[in-house]
């Protein structure tokens, strides 16, 4: 069975494309239209609000929240992808979990470059801090561009002097600018989405002639991740950014972080959107729940030792 | 609290133990001493019987188990341990997925060097197929040199020509004969539980003069993952062996395996034994039970999709 939905998801995303770089505009729209068939839990309610002056969406069960938050930052290279469009994978964690979610609408390139995004997410996460939530409350939550941002924020956090979160979850994260990774050339021929000269033509919106060889823009590569909250990375082995998420795996291990790389074959990038379509996104978002519900402490621990 | 937990953990395995190499005699004696001082959940009930003619502990709930098989390998180096030893494991396992288990009680070195551990596990997983067992409703779990054959038997099972089981869960396998971990040295001062020296102790019984370079010996060098079920490895920072699981989890991803590769800093070996005493033992149970619970399929699955 999952076999087959393997297949179909493959088939699915290789469907033609147009040859050559496309505008913004037409990279926005088309990401808006795939990301719109996706399955959003019907177990869970939003609402628009603000966090950090930025807009955000709040995503809670229905049955209302429990203690402890997700900081969401949704994917899409830094240059399209919206809240709305992550929705499927932040519902999700919602709905496993319990946790309300915050997802932020970070400032976009080409209009707003490296560092406006990251500027945007810890000014949201100090938000958060400021209203009174426990950091030991909160984990960051991020797929690709929004993983790599999961990442970044914490960087930028510690760099700030601030208290870290209590996890961080990343789905297919993108943590370096440099693509320097393997897999960027192993995997070419494998990765159904991506291509060297797509990642490149909107990673250089980004980065807007910035240099990136620096840890806010290729982590994997040039973090110092000491002190860093427990991490859980999920990726599947069908893409050409596998690397980031296994070189930033081994540099948590290196600085006594706790880590889990859970590598899922044959499937693409963030696999996890397909949810309720196929089962190994189903179960990695079960994985990832769990882990958020170890991880997020509140003051009425959910975990009490057997001792 | 936990930081607390894992130093007491460290400070406890630290305890002075006699210099130089130990008889056989006094390695087993004392580590069956060490283990019966684990916590063994009172939710279960064991029971002595054989499979493929070695003793073997049934281990299962006590209020019944659901359908689904572990087999069960313990740790001890091949020369010491044995089901009883490792019930602590065996049992948290089966408390919390509600499978029953089989800890088997393989042929250990000098007496019976490689491969005589490994025939009698290959032995014991062929009874279970005789005996109608599913192969996709059984899992191989074990830790240390236990966990080493819940990878070496399934490399087996393949040369044998038999279907392989739906599952590997490893905690701290031991996966190199051939000793060439970084790991080996760069943990040497933090490991609080092995030096190179007992490793190779114990480690030269089970070879009795047999090249280590050969996949059954050093999986983690040499074997050939191709069609390996999914695979969780769970394994400590504070470890000599930790390079085993790294090179491991690199070796299944490259084969295209389902592989998570779950990392806790500063625990040793096999921390999962201190169940009940140590929070992260419980939680890294946790998570290997959802993932023997996503991966043993029973004809009344368990998962089904939200679509």
């Amino acid at each position: 069975m999952s076999k087959e939905q393997r297949a179909q998801v493959d088939a699915m995303l290789r469907q033609p494309r147009p040859e050559g770089p496309r505008s913004v505009e037409a990279i926005r729209a088309g990401f808006k239209a795939l990301m719109a068939r996706m399955i959003v839990p019907d177990s869970i309610r939003t609402a628009q609000t603000t966090l950090g002056n930025r807009p955000t969406l709040h995503v809670e069960p229905d049955a209302g929240p429990r203690a402890g938050t997700i900081l969401y930052f949704h994917g899409g290279g830094w240059v399209f992808g919206s809240p709305e469009t992550a929705l499927s994978l932040t519902g999700h964690l919602v709905a496993k979990t319990g946790f309300r979610a915050y997802s932020v609408d970070y400032r976009l390139a080409p209009e707003h470059p490296f560092p406006a995004a990251i500027e945007d997410t810890l000014n949201a996460y100090r938000a958060l801090l400021d209203s009174g939530e426990d950091p030991s409350a909160i984990a960051f939550a991020g797929d690709s561009a929004g993983g790599g941002l999961a990442v970044t924020t914490c960087l930028a956090a510690r760099d700030a002097g601030l208290p870290l979160p209590a996890a961080i979850v990343a789905f297919s994260p993108g943590l370096d600018a440099t693509r320097s990774g393997e897999s960027m050339d192993t995997k070419q021929d494998i990765d159904p989405i991506f291509t060297r000269e797509a990642v490149e033509h909107t990673g250089a919106m980004y980065l807007a002639g910035a240099d990136p060889h620096q840890p806010l823009l290729s982590p994997a590569v040039l973090a110092d991740l000491t002190g860093f909250p427990p991490t859980l990375i999920q990726v599947g082995t069908n893409e050409i950014l596998l690397d980031d998420s296994t070189r930033l795996a081994a540099r948590a291990r290196a600085a006594g972080v706790d880590v889990i790389l859970d590598v899922t074959a044959d499937v693409p990038h963030v696999f996890q959107a397909f949810a309720g379509a196929l089962d190994e996104a189903d179960e990695a978002l079960d994985r990832a729940a769990l882990f958020l519900s170890q991880r997020i402490r509140t003051k009425s621990p959910a975990h009490t030792s057997a001792a």
